[in-house]
């Protein structure tokens, strides 16, 4: 496995889970999303600034340009030199959260993300699934009525968790479907077992 | 005309073409590329910065990035506001430095920008056109045999001018031909003329 992708809304366990296969597969070099080299992490901080407007179509551009800069710098060198690269997110994410969250269409973004990556795709994708319906039953846990901002988070969510399972669904090969509410070492074993090296 | 563009090689002399429009057409917004409001400032910082490296990919995601919020936040409010907008720089010049100069094909950076802009389109363009053999000339006229940095930036520049050449020959309804070796005056009295107004 040249390439595994691990993705999920947020809070899902990404990060935990990526540190965990880092040091269970040797030689594995671990990157995030937006990030990883000095460009990316430039990029980063400017899609982040909560100073700036930062309209739908240039997220996906500045996440695009963010992902083209980390491919060509650090993950196909890697893959060229017969290593394991661990993404804590890739086109998956983009997929999910700019074509379905804000509505630019999956198709759009997924054309754009090919031009980015010059078409390149991952071995296996490990999916962190979390019912966002669980989410919205905390929300109303808290006994108040979920305000305007709370109601639209909602929807995005909702819209991004559906986007996820949509694209798990249509690609059953690549990805593995993870339950992110199992406890951390159950999810790191069926991890593992799903890269095909035993836990 | 609510939407004016300016381009041409660097050294052409668009920013002068620029700002003496904006003083002869009342009322009209003049903004640059890459840049004209916040996020898109802070993206030219970060293309241009020489500490990073950017590669042809990013560079060509960031400019879009860069376009989609001005389009967005600047271009077509004041459109919509029954402005005219002089762009310095817009699509074209992707197409002819990303597409042309740094080989990504003119097509591949044209659906990008379709994307960033959401099929906006100028209704003049004003091609400042220099021979790219007179800038090589003006090189060999140093007396030194040009290097190998100094031989790339020639054919970089050439490919960028022979696109433009492309571009205008393809499309004459749009674009307007004026040739940047004229004294300024001309150049301003002819660009004035071909956006229907008297000089």
């Amino acid at each position: 496995m040249a390439l595994i992708t691990i993705e999920g809304i947020d809070g899902a366990g990404k990060s935990t889970l990526a540190a965990a296969l880092a040091r269970e597969i040797p030689g594995a070099v671990l990157l995030r999303e937006p990030g990883g080299v000095a460009l990316s992490e430039r990029l980063r901080e400017v899609v982040k600034d909560p100073a700036l407007t930062v309209g739908p179509r240039a997220e996906a551009l500045i996440y695009a340009a963010a992902r083209a800069q980390l491919v060509e710098e650090a993950v196909r060198p890697a893959i060229e030199r017969g290593g394991t690269v661990l993404l804590d997110r890739f086109v998956d994410s983009s997929l999910a959260y700019q074509g379905a969250g804000r509505g630019l269409g999956v198709d759009a973004v997924r054309a754009i993300n090919e031009f980015a990556t010059g078409g390149l795709r991952p071995d296996r994708t490990l999916l962190l699934r979390v019912d966002p319906a669980v989410g919205r039953a905390r929300a109303a846990g808290r006994g108040e009525a979920p305000d305007r901002l709370e109601r639209e988070a909602d929807a995005f969510f909702a819209a991004i968790a559906a986007a996820y399972d949509e694209l798990a669904a249509g690609d059953r090969e690549r990805f593995v479907v993870l339950d992110a509410a199992a406890p951390p070492d159950r999810i790191l074993a069926d991890a593992l077992r799903a890269l095909g090296r035993t836990p």
